[in-house]
C-alpha cells in the first residue's frame, strides 16, 4: 500500500489556522511525525484564496527541512501545480488532474520526461458522474491522454471517487465496478482512494472506515490519502495483506507491530 | 447476521471455574448481557469430562431462567447433544455435526422433524481436510445426508473451518474458494464462521478479527460464532453490511449505534 499522509492540509481547521499564523513548528512536526509513522507521501495542501504557490514553496521547504519523503503537491488550481513542482527537490505526486477543464493539458507535458506520479480523478467538467459507466469514460479518455504525453501507467494513482456512504442505495457496488475495470482494463496503474470521505455524516467514522479499507482493498486500491498516525486503520491495511495471502506468514503484520506502527497506545511509549 | 454468544463456554478458563463451582450467578449474568446486546443464540458448551448431559442440563436452565435467547447446544459428543435437546423450551441450534464418526446418523433423525437448526462442520475422521476440494467432499456428502432426513438447507450452518492465519502461506484464499461454493451451489445454507480462530498466536488479535469479518461476509458468511460484547467486531458487521447495500441509508448502522450497540464506550454508561 502507498500511504499520502492527509495532516498537512489546509482545509484541516487546526492546519489552516498553523499556515494562515506561518506557524513552521506545527508544520515541520507533523511531517516529522507522518515521516516516522511510514508515509510513502506526504500530502501538501495550502488551501488559501491568495498567494497559493508562494504558500505552498513555504509550506514545501519546511516539509523538506524536516525529513526525506517524497511530497503530493495538492492543489485544485493545475497552474499553481505546475509552477510548484520545481520547487521540489525530490520527485513525488501531483494532485491532482481530472477530466476537469486544461488540468491534463497543463499538467501532462509538465510530468512527462520526469519521474513524477500523478492523482488522476475520474470526474470532468460535468462534475461527479453518478454511474459507473460515465466515471469509465472519463477514465479511458485521461488514460488515452497519459499514453499520448508517454507518461506510464505505474506513474498514475486513479482515484475512482469515494463518496460518502450514507446517501448511497448500493453501498460501494458502483465504486466497486469502476475499481473491478481499473484492476482488468490497466493492470499497472494504482488505484488510489481518500478513505475517510466515506464516513461523512455517519456515526464512529472509524468503523467506517476500517471496513471499506478491506473491501477496496480486496477489489484493487493499492494507495491511500489517510492519516498514516490512525494506528487502528494502518492494522486494518496490515492485516488485510496477510489475509490475502500478500504477506508470508504475516511477517509484515507482526514487523509492523513490533515497530509499533499498530497495536495498544501502550506501545506508542516504548 | 446470525450472531452465536460464544461466552458460556466451560474452555474459556473464567467460565470453566463458574461451571466447576456451580456458580449461577455468573453464568446468569453471561446469559443475560449476551442476550442484552442481541446475540440470536447463546452458545452453552460444558467441556467437562464426567457428566457432561448433567452438566449441560443444569447450564440450559440458567440460561432458560435468565433470558428468551434460545440456546446453541455445543458438544464434541453427539450422544450427550441428543440427549439435551429435549431439556430446552425453544428450538435452537446443534453444535456440532460433521462427517466425523456416527454425528451424523445420531443427530439428524432427532432434528428431521423439529425446528432446530444444525452447525455442520467441514471435517471427518481424516480430520480437517487441507485442500478446498476435500473440503467440499465432505460438504457434499452433509448435504446429501440432509436431503435424506428432509432436513431443509436453510435450517443447516455450515462451519467451512476457520484455521490461524498465521500459518498459512496463502492468506484465506483456500476457505474464502470454499464459501465461494457454498454459496453457488446451496444457496439457502447459512455459512458461520469462529471469527477469533483467523486470529491465534498473532499479536493485536482484534484487528485480524475485524479484517477477517469484512472479508468472509463479503464472500458470504452471515453468521458468526462470537462475543456480542465486542463493539468493534459488532460495528465492523453493520458498517459491512451497510457498504455491501444492505442497509438502505444505514438505517441499521446508525439505529445500532443510537442503541449504544457500539461506539465509544461511554455510549455504555448512558
Amino acid at each position: 500500500m502507498i500511504i499520502i499522509g492527509e495532516k498537512i492540509n489546509g482545509s484541516i481547521p487546526s492546519m489552516g489556522k498553523a499556515i494562515a499564523e506561518r506557524n513552521e513548528k506545527r508544520i515541520r512536526s507533523m511531517a516529522k511525525k507522518q515521516a516516522a509513522a511510514g508515509a510513502d507521501y506526504l500530502d501538501c495542501c495550502a488551501s488559501v484564496n491568495e498567494n497559493e504557490a508562494e504558500t505552498m514553496r513555504w509550506m514545501i521547504g519546511l516539509i523538506e527541512e524536516s525529513c526525506d519523503t517524497p511530497i503530493c503537491i495538492d492543489s485544485p488550481n493545475p497552474h499553481v501545480l505546475a509552477e510548484v513542482i520545481a520547487d521540489c527537490k525530490v520527485p513525488g505526486v501531483v494532485n491532482s488532474v481530472s477530466g476537469e477543464g486544461d488540468k491534463i493539458e497543463t499538467i501532462f507535458p509538465v510530468i512527462a520526461n520526469t519521474p513524477w506520479k500523478v492523482v488522476a480523478l475520474l470526474c470532468d467538467d460535468t462534475g461527479i458522474p453518478k454511474s459507473a459507466a460515465d466515471r469509465i469514460r472519463v477514465l479511458d479518455r485521461i488514460m488515452a491522454d497519459a499514453d499520448r504525453y508517454g507518461i506510464k501507467h505505474d506513474r498514475i494513482l486513479i482515484d475512482p471517487l469515494v463518496e460518502m456512504l450514507c446517501t448511497s442505495e448500493d453501498g460501494i457496488a458502483m465504486l466497486l465496478e469502476v475499481i473491478g475495470y481499473i484492476k482488468e482494463h490497466y493492470p499497472q496503474v494504482h488505484i488510489v482512494c481518500a478513505v475517510s470521505n466515506i464516513s461523512f455524516n455517519l456515526p464512529y467514522r472509524k468503523i467506517i472506515n476500517e471496513a471499506f479499507t478491506v473491501l477496496a482493498m480486496n477489489a484493487g486500491m493499492d494507495a491511500a490519502v489517510m492519516d498514516p498516525l490512525n494506528r487502528d486503520l494502518r492494522g486494518i491495511i496490515y492485516a488485510t495483506e496477510a489475509l490475502r495471502g500478500n504477506d508470508f506468514y504475516c511477517m509484515d503484520y507482526i514487523g509492523a507491530f513490533r515497530e509499533g506502527i499498530f497495536g495498544p497506545v501502550e506501545e506508542e511509549t516504548k
